[in-house]
């Protein structure tokens, strides 16, 4: 059994559903601290976080990840218990097993290969852990870099484990993940009965012109990173249920997924609100608009891009792509504290479903992946 | 005490909540039978309705009501018991005060009244009588309608005792009603994650041109007796709750308050339907649409317009208007068996309410109305 296999299944028996970490962290700070890690216990709310880091040269290269779990669904629709690792016919079964503490498993044991065989490595190595990335994510990630940020502290690269590999391992990495804006849009009517119109102001009717002038509206042609900006409702609510009554008002959820702009090209969180509010005015009703907002980030291609697709190709013998689809990620709020993102692990396939799994032949060259990166960025000016 | 208040008094006393008769119908045959009326008792399902008819020749006036009366609302907001009529400052305190038990005691002493004076008058007098107006409707006088033109009666001129007057007793009769075509629209799209647009369809995109297009339609100008047809959605819901996922439908609640056709002038059930299909399908997706209508009626100016307004103007020195506004009422039904119908009662400003009233002043001249009606319909070739 691989050091990194036997982690991984460490960690996986600790039940630790979102925000919990269930002793993850403290398993991992027991194997960082003999490395020589400077360990900084980080606990927000409820929530336990750790920031550690070797080394006090540049660059620093931070690996991050979450040890919280989505909640396992049915439990008798598990074929195994999803907190009794269990490996048949080739898969380690578990919840959490792709997303993510695989990869928290390979950071740990690709740092420890990589400190073993170059103890006094140039440049430094950090660790930024969060239990708080599958829930609301208020007391996780966002608020460790504000901390790091406030006393100056940047990252020159950052790896975040999540499960990126679409068909097979290796075969995607993420550099961006668009942007996220929503907006609670309430358009104003006047109710009444539905026999005398001239006395009513049907709100569903006013809103529906400004519905199609938003559904034509092109916000932006994509950029080489990400496609076009898309805008879509998620719910559209107006009527009191009787029949025979026009409602007061009809309230519509709606969510831009943006392309955020690269070299002049996409949109921007204020770009997009004001081209809303301008189509909303055009319309002349009365409404509220309440927004909100998850924001963008890209890597463009550089130094982390290429090291890390080269450990790719090495390591499963693979060619990445680089993405931007899917959701949000801590990506985003890493991106304050460091130029460099980019996001790189399992396969997807199984995340937040019964009977979550990757491959164990997978594992290894996982390590290999996260220990060849640190060598090509760490060593460069370096005999290896 | 006149009278039909007398008589109006016994009937209020009577709890015949909707579906409900309590003997109204029994106390109204006791009085019509002596004046030589053949009784037909209808009952269908748990439903009391009567047909009563005086003579074999035409014309046969008829006069149609019911008995049935709405809830009482909270009795404690009742300045006097619902069912126990109370005389208080000029009016007559009870449930279906106006609506429409008092017009059912002026038929009945009307008819006593010109009976006696004209035992042998030509033509006919008869009277439909349901305990089902205020509920569902359909064991009621849409049955007897049935039954009647099953064996070819026909009405020649039909006087509903609804409450009709809008600010002072004889201001108003209507003449007519607005059809009502409402339709359950399903838009079908392909639900899915919000942030993979290019997966999905969405229905409340798809649905927003043809609305706007149904809301700028105009389906015709209205005529002499209908203001113009029109079309409102009381209800839209689509979404699954979840912000992040683009859902598989959304459906709409709609109606349209049409304007029947007079004189080429208006819509019908079919043109409605066939249009707003045309609409729909011009927009190219797939939908569902479940229709249900109520049908409209249109009495003309003619004989029976003429004879009640002369009626009114002599018994309350007012000259009624003609009126197609508010909702449906029985006079659609009897449209099928009747060229001339219309409606003429008492104030509706109380119906359906706590305190619902009549002034005790306006209860003879309200026999005297439709005595004289039957005396200018019926009388025409006679010797007065």
């Amino acid at each position: 059994m691989s050091n990194t296999l036997d982690f991984a299944i460490d960690l996986l028996k600790r039940r630790s559903l979102t925000p919990g970490d269930a002793g993850c962290q403290e398993a991992m700070i027991a194997r960082l601290e003999p490395l020589g890690f400077k360990i900084e216990r980080m606990r927000f709310g409820a929530v336990d976080n750790f920031y550690a880091r070797r080394g006090n040269t540049a660059p620093l290269i931070v690996f991050a990840g979450h040890t919280d779990v989505v909640p396992t669904g049915p439990l008798d629709q598990w074929h195994t218990p999803p907190f009794e690792p269990t490996i048949k016919d080739g898969m380690l079964y578990a919840r959490g097993a792709a997303d993510m503490k695989t990869s928290l498993a390979a950071f740990i044991t690709s740092i420890e290969a990589f400190v073993s065989e170059y103890p006094d490595h140039p440049g430094s190595i950090g660790l930024l852990i969060t239990a708080d990335e599958e829930g609301i994510a208020i007391e996780g990630t966002v608020k460790v870099v504000e901390a790091l940020q406030a006393r100056g502290e940047r990252f020159d690269y950052c790896i975040v484990g999540e499960p990126t590999s679409n068909k097979v391992v290796g075969d995607m990495i993420k550099n961006g993940r668009r942007g996220s804006l929503s907006g609670k849009l309430i358009v104003k009517g006047v109710q009444g009965h539905i026999a005398y119109p001239h006395l009513v102001k049907n709100p569903i009717h006013l809103a529906a012109p400004a519905i199609k002038e938003m559904v034509e509206t092109v916000w932006d042609h994509g950029n080489e990173y990400f496609p076009p900006t898309s805008w879509q409702i998620s719910n559209i609510n107006g009527g009191t249920g009787a029949t025979n009554v026009v409602p007061g008002h009809v309230e519509i959820l709606f969510n831009f997924r943006y392309c955020p702009a690269v070299d002049g090209q996409g949109s921007s969180e204020e770009s997009l609100r004001s081209r809303v509010h301008a189509i909303l005015d055009s319309h002349g009703f009365e409404y509220t608009l309440v927004w909100e907002h998850n924001q963008s980030y890209i890597t463009p291609r550089g130094q982390l891009v290429e090291a890390i697709s080269q450990a790719i190709r090495e390591s499963y013998g693979v060619t990445p792509d680089l993405s931007t689809t899917g959701g949000t990620s801590d990506g985003r709020f890493i991106a304050d504290i460091c130029q460099e993102v980019i996001e790189f692990g399992p396969l997807n396939a199984t995340i937040h479903k019964l009977n979550e799994c990757v491959a164990v032949a997978d594992i290894e060259p996982l390590k290999e992946t996260y220990k060849r990166t640190m060598q090509s960025l760490l060593l460069k000016s370096y005999d290896r």
